[in-house]
């Protein structure tokens, strides 16, 4: 099947094993079942999109049992991702999308409005977070209305962690304030290590939008 | 609407038109159209999850266009993800998805298998890079076979870089090699900042599965 020296093939499979042990040990050791708060941030790409593609897991598990709808809020984005809205229409009331958004803070250059948008969004992602068939619920941006200062960051922590128990949250959006970060369970910064722009390549259909 | 102070408003509006200039110019400085080499890794979540939600970009485009079609290939896990690709399912043939993989490295613990099945998937990468139905195509752990050498790096890049125009091509999994990295248009590093396997919770339905 193959020109690999004996040797070789030995010293890989004593490097598995020991590895597999050290995985195994891992996965035995932790026990606890909750749902997770989850938070994307960092200047990097696929902050939402990995959010996105955290909505295909609920939606791969069987429909109808409690838990597998996903509940989608949208803060400052309107116009952006609307590709995966349509895609995920495919699921139909499996998926609860909600563009509360006015648009980039920089588009709608009024402060007043931001915040009441900023407010309405909040109580839709409070009232999907009360619905028991949602099992994952995505704050998409809800960072960039926190740093803005358009919502009480103290408020929205402690109604975050005061959670129903298994209810998954992603919140998103680059800056996340160190008490998001704090009460998180989980927490990955996308750091851009190169970006297409800098070429003099533009948005790309299919990857920006 | 509100009780934000004159003054303050204003300040705002003037920082923001300020703000809008500058991304409109950016915008209007990239012109060129290309299929973009993409690379998703680090030690952090979300690589193979952003590659994914991307997925459903390409799906959110109009069916029966040119370009509108998704391949996956899996080069090293089998076990995992199957949640999105139970999911992907809903868009029926507009998603081709081969499990090319083994199981993890430290599953299998067999260099000559692992070599084997590496080879079997890029071939099949290579028969999706030539479909032109398809626009978006993800390498699912493909920098875990160039890692362990069970595929020849030089041959993979120079592949990936004469693949046909418009073609987006995802790479995911930790420990991309320089040279990818130097080929690619588009790279993010997904950093680990918090884990919830740190204080003992386990794998979580809907997040890890």
């Amino acid at each position: 099947m193959s020109d690999i020296p004996a040797e070789e093939a030995a010293r890989h499979r004593a490097k598995m094993e020991k590895r597999k042990a050290v995985q195994d040990a891992e996965v035995a050791s932790k026990t606890q079942e909750k749902g997770l708060l989850i938070v994307h941030t960092g200047a990097g790409k696929g902050k939402s999109t990995a959010a996105f593609g955290l909505a295909l897991r609920t939606l791969g598990q069987p429909e109808g049992q409690a838990g597998t709808r996903v509940g989608v809020v949208q803060f400052i984005k309107g116009a952006w991702h609307s590709a995966e809205r349509d895609a995920l229409a495919a699921f139909g009331a499996r998926v609860e999308w909600h563009t509360m958004g006015e648009g980039f803070t920089w588009e709608t250059q009024d402060l007043a409005r931001d915040t009441a948008a900023a407010r309405r969004a909040w109580e839709k992602a409070c009232e999907l977070m009360a619905d028991e068939s949602i099992g994952l619920l995505i704050l998409d941006e809800l960072n960039i209305a926190l740093r803005y200062d358009y919502l009480p960051l103290d408020e929205v922590i402690a109604t975050l962690k005061a959670r129903r128990e298994g209810l998954h949250v992603v919140v998103t959006g680059r800056n996340a304030k160190p008490a998001l970060i704090e009460a998180a369970d989980l927490v990955t910064e996308m750091t851009l290590v190169k970006h297409h722009f800098k070429a003099g390549v533009k948005a790309q259909k299919g990857i920006e939008f």
